[in-house]
């Protein structure tokens, strides 16, 4: 019998699933080449404006399938609707049949992308971090540093974005953290004074060319060919560029831009999933500027869909 | 909130809804080209064995998207489950939300399959049927025959399957229809005596070569490049050669496989919505031959979703 998990039962389950465990092993996978991801599905509409994208896959040796449907519909806000929706759905890779059916319009998709920023900065940030710089002041900024709370010791925090009116709404709702929110005056401040710098909005013209050495710049924002929040000198002067899934950096999220400004040679990026199994050394030195652009990848959906069926349904 | 809709509730819901008219309203939609139907997504599995492919679309003016998740493993029955299997999804295509999820299991592409196998009879079977031919003893053959009963006043039915006992097998499954079920000695005997001839196996190779003047044939088992049920020479020698997607029919089905081996020319290959429209001709005198070649598109998809949500949750 198919299991209908609701939203409200995947936010209650969350606090008891380790997603920062579950991300380590969804880049493991696709980087060992374990994972099957057909190309992504697309629909477009426009009265009104909409897309439709259809992600699905599977891990050899793990028991499901995954299917994701997210939609992006950008005039919802103005009827107070969120923009983004969808669900996620579980099969058995042995016979088809639909275990789950994960009505989370979308949560765990933002769940497991501000997951996957704690693992770039387990394994990216220096050991000393005094600030950690965010840009953006929306829902991923507010969920990358939830998930950064068990990552790091420190509680100082940096934000930029579009106000300080956002800003203090921000602050409002992480209240419940040990965090110390200030607003910046710039990303370029940000840059300055902060050694774990997460990037989280949808720019497309770089808001970051620089950081000082010794810093981590994790980006999440662009996910498209479109999208850039980093400068590619930024890139240029990375001593170590990691992605998710070199195969989806060729063609979509700052790797690409910077690859296509001449800046970087694709050569040289690393996949997370690498410096996790222990096959690629991550950060080695305190000075060391590193970057870790996340695209987002099925591996991802799979593993988290799969950790919240198996915690509400308690199967194995 | 989504309305998820179990497969029993699907199955009672059923009879309530008028297929046959859905269906028309389907080709018409798909054949006036206001249907978004992106290609079709495909993952295969080795170990075991099986496929999962994605169909999605919309029609321009209606209220909803649809995604359907089908997928076969054939080692299941083994195990005493069906091979088939999947699920519909019906989305708003004003916001993206998902407005309700039909475990149905692989039933209502059966269904919808049957319903067309109906209006592809009713347009093009001659007047008079005195007996209607059945290829195939299995599921598609029975729900072909319920969906014929208010097409046809015809209730001789001559079957030619595998063997006698899948014959009485399908006998016993319609007891509850006041069809006569008779066993042939060989497709050729069915295509001698009936006036009406479906087809609805996996074959691989054509089991009917021709028929008598004044016949209609159906061909619904072939929906892949590699199955084929009849004959070029049979759709040579057709007066009438429609199709539910000339697009579809260019790579998969009889249309694929006569053109392919020169019998037939595409030009003259017709879509059974632009007859339903009224804008070509069906069978236009009782001694044609006429073939109708279904491999099954996104609008039927589409159009079943909607009927059997709005029938279960009586909405508009």
């Amino acid at each position: 019998m198919t299991r209908i998990v609701r939203r409200e039962e995947i936010e209650a389950a969350l606090p008891g699933v380790d997603l920062l465990a579950a991300m380590e092993r969804a880049f493991v996978a696709w980087s060992s080449g374990r994972a099957v991801v057909p190309p992504v599905g697309e629909m477009l509409f426009s009265r009104p404006p909409g897309e439709v994208h259809l992600k699905y896959g599977y891990v050899h040796g793990e028991p499901y399938y995954v299917v994701k449907v997210a939609s992006g519909f950008y005039q919802n806000p103005a009827q107070g609707l969120p923009s983004s929706n969808g669900l996620m759905l579980l099969f058995s890779q042995a016979t088809g049949e639909l275990v789950s059916v994960l009505l989370d319009e979308g949560l765990l998709t933002d769940q497991r992308t501000a997951a996957a920023g704690a693992v770039a900065a387990k394994y990216f940030a220096p050991a000393e971090v005094a600030r950690i710089g965010v840009i953006g002041t929306g829902m991923q900024a507010e969920l990358q540093l939830r998930h950064l709370l068990p990552v790091t010791g420190c509680r100082e925090v940096l934000v930029w974005g579009r106000g300080a009116a956002q800003c203090d709404a921000l602050r409002q709702r992480l209240a419940d953290t040990d965090y110390r929110i200030d607003l910046a005056a710039s990303p370029a401040e940000v840059a300055r004074v902060c050694q774990l710098v997460v990037t989280t909005t949808p720019a497309t013209r770089p808001l970051l060319d620089a950081v000082a050495p010794g810093t981590h710049v994790t980006a999440v924002g662009s996910d498209t060919a479109e999208k850039q929040e980093l400068g590619p000198g930024l890139l240029a002067a990375a001593d170590v560029v990691a992605v998710d899934s070199r195969a989806q950096a060729a063609s979509r999220g700052e790797v690409f831009r910077a690859v296509s400004a001449g800046a970087l040679d694709m050569a040289s990026v690393i996949e997370l999933g690498e410096v996790i199994d222990g096959s690629r050394p991550g950060r080695t030195h305190a000075g060391q500027i590193t970057v870790v652009d996340l695209t987002g990848v099925a591996t991802q959906d799979i593993a988290i869909a799969t950790a919240i069926y198996r915690s509400v349904s308690h199967a194995d």
